[in-house]
């Protein structure tokens, strides 16, 4: 893989403050990672947050995803949403 | 969880060519799935596959976006990709 892959992830939850509270702990993960194999745009648009991401091959877009998705859930179960 | 969380997913992939080989492999199993806890629109435009879906809640979610997200990765590495 030459070429880097290129994507958008678009999840919009039940209510904007559903979305707040997800992004924000999204956020502190976001900002910690120490390294990164993938360029990482992490915000929130209303109800929805918005991940679109640049990965220099497909494990560092494995990576990318898991990573983002696992937070993610963290976050709504932690909240019970 | 009582309303639905909808989301997009689009990935560019870094020609059509691949675009297409990796929609192809991931649509036979987009269509041999039995159940679905999710509803899924799959499709490819140009360089890009694109995943809309609409999940009941937070696991119907993450199990959706595990398979998709695997069936591409398998894809990937199947054509060394």
């Amino acid at each position: 893989m030459e070429k880097p892959i290129r994507g958008r992830i678009e999840i919009e939850f039940p209510s904007e403050e559903v979305a707040r509270v997800v992004y924000e702990s999204v956020k502190l993960e976001h900002e910690t990672v120490p390294y990164r194999r993938s360029e990482i745009d992490l915000r929130r648009e209303g109800k929805a947050i918005i991940i679109e991401f640049t990965a220099a091959d497909n494990s560092a877009l494995r990576g990318t995803l898991n990573s983002y998705l696992r937070w993610i859930k963290v976050a709504m179960d932690s909240f019970e949403i």
